[in-house]
């Protein structure tokens, strides 16, 4: 037997499903075949009881936690998940998968087509926050996994943990949105379009088509450095950089001479060597699209909802600021969910929920406690 | 006589002061010959007491107020400026001019370079608000004005208007910085660098040789979006267009579907006709590099000041929040500067310094009425 503790996954691989059947999209078009690439972390329990399913954030992958043999840079959500942490892998069985649509393993529109034998490009059909959240569900069919213990994720993370709640009432015990929003506002399409409009003014776009020939990366790295200043905070980024230059002078006139400059340079340069341009586009134009309540009042679009909430907000976040949440938190209130709301103080701004771990572990761990223990026999397992 | 009341200057126009000496730079290189171009409104008093320098923020110019023959758009503050107005041009003399750096009849990138017939830019030297501001100067010393009742102006105005008040102490008796900020800190910076990224990124930018060619338009058009959303808030844009899609929905999957997409757009696409992508370049590095505590305490560096202060800050602002206008006061007080300070409540966020007016107007009317009466024997006139 393990002692329980606080400690690592250690090293894990990250596996493909591979979908026999086609996905029928919101839109009615079918995909398929499709490959779903997820990992996991714990045992499943005999009773299949203790499935947890861990929602990446944009930009995201399936790689939440542990590390890849020969990689020393463990999963994206490292801190809150292991043994004695807040998803307890000594407890749980938690699963995390690359969305579709992205461009880490699951199919995506850098995907080969198998009608054309080549990329889908924007042939890719339009695809939507349930989307994603349907392939989820095949993966978890395949797995023989009938009821989540519960869905968690930060930013879009979050907004398909909204959506599992809603599109799977019978099949979701908790649901923990972090940091994220019920629909996107005009400020959040505004910011999703500027980025993706540097990317298509980018000539190396190519209305998409540039699987074999140079890749828009300086559109891509425009787009995000967008990002990520809205992923930041005015505090942080004055912790981080204040207005400190940079210590190699560039020759270059605009070369920039700001450390926060250079740094949003590098994060730009780095992005685009793992990041697909075009998932850029189908992806920020999913979360535009996103709005929970389907054009209801929000509480009776939850009506259904049978999962306790766990609802976290941070304070300086600029790109889904509280009262995001806040409206979450009084739609559950209003549909009698069982609801748990905390907004934490932190500088990190929309990243807090990958930096600001130690309140958000202790919340997620005795909600996940109390669920685990309080609710087992209301559900088919 | 003119009965005062409120009114319009009516048909106005622009002039253009032709300096014959060099202006030297804070860098210590020479520019010149430089043209300064400026509007004027009212009539300067037989003692030149009256003079008011309005300064424009980022890429303004020089119409202020009023109408230009033939045209039915009013300058950019005309609610604020004439008979009966904030700045009431039945008692104030009125000047505004093209920032040194702009592209509106000012010397700037676009402008020929004597040397070698051809325009300036990449070659025109780097310039700083202190520049600006000196070249400001020049015009005053051709029209004869030696001291100044007052310098106003919004963003990139009030960090002119700040520097007015440090670079010539004895020549100012009351500054009004609106919406500015002291130093721009590195959130401000980055949004800048987002702008001058995505302008670079485009090929057409050919390294700044462009005049003679296709522009960089998409490049600057991004970068317009991206600062567009920086003058709005998260609630005037929700107030504006909601989740609303546009009336004709695009063929194009990635031809934006949403209100907030299409104006943005929009306003990219208009921008671009008339502002030139070099000076975007020039002058956000000003307004990047500006500090007006130069290393030292902001304090210290305002000790000289003989000038009476109004700031104002508005509650929504994003790009420059209040406690950069809060930091100004503090400063103003340790350097025992009579300061007025108001935050004024509003939904419009920066651009509220153009159209949340009525407050903002009472306030600066009461302000300078009070200047005009109480100060005139300490100044040379």
């Amino acid at each position: 037997m393990v002692v329980p503790g606080i400690g690592t996954v250690g090293v894990v691989s990250t596996r493909h499903f591979h979908s026999q059947e086609d996905l029928i999209l919101e839109s009615g078009e079918k995909l398929g075949p499709i490959t779903i690439t997820y990992e996991t972390y714990g045992q499943l329990g005999y009773k299949k009881e203790n499935a947890i399913l861990i929602e990446h954030a944009f930009t995201g992958d399936a790689h939440a936690a542990g590390l890849h043999t020969g990689d020393n840079k463990p999963g994206w959500w490292n801190n809150l998940i292991g043994p004695g942490k807040a998803f307890d892998t000594n407890k749980y069985f938690i699963i995390c998968s690359n969305v579709l649509g992205g461009c880490r393993g699951s199919t995506g529109p850098s995907s080969i087509d198998p009608k054309s034998g080549k990329p889908y490009a924007l042939n890719f059909p339009t695809i939507t926050i349930t989307d994603i959240v349907r392939a989820q569900k095949l993966l978890l069919d395949h797995l023989g996994i009938k009821t989540l213990l519960s869905v968690a994720g930060g930013s879009m993370g979050g907004m398909q943990a909204l959506q599992w709640a809603v599109s799977y009432p019978d099949k979701v015990r908790s649901t923990i949105p972090i940091a994220a929003a019920a629909k996107n506002l005009p400020q959040q399409i505004a910011f999703n379009e500027v980025g993706r409009q540097a990317i298509m003014a980018d000539p190396n776009w190519n209305d998409g088509n540039y699987y074999d020939r140079t890749r828009p990366e300086k559109g891509l790295s425009v787009a995000r450095m967008i990002g990520h200043i809205t992923y930041m905070s005015d505090k942080s980024m004055e912790e981080k950089f204040g207005r400190r230059f940079r210590e190699t002078k560039q020759a270059f006139k605009f070369g920039g001479d700001f450390e926060v400059e250079s740094y949003l340079q590098y994060r730009g340069n780095k992005f685009v060597k793992r990041f697909d341009a075009n998932s850029y586009l189908y992806l920020t134009k999913a979360m535009d699209h996103f709005d929970l309540s389907g054009g209801r009042p929000l509480f009776e679009a939850l009506k259904e909802i049978k999962a306790k909430f766990l609802v976290i907000a941070f304070k300086s976040d600029l790109l889904y600021p509280a009262y995001h949440s806040e409206e979450i938190v009084r739609a559950c209130k209003l549909a009698g969910i069982e609801t748990t709301y905390c907004e934490i103080n932190s500088h990190f701004g929309h990243d807090a929920f990958l930096l600001e771990t130690e309140e958000e572990s202790r919340l997620i761990k005795h909600f996940l406690e109390r669920v685990y223990t309080e609710d087992e026999e209301n559900y088919e397992i």
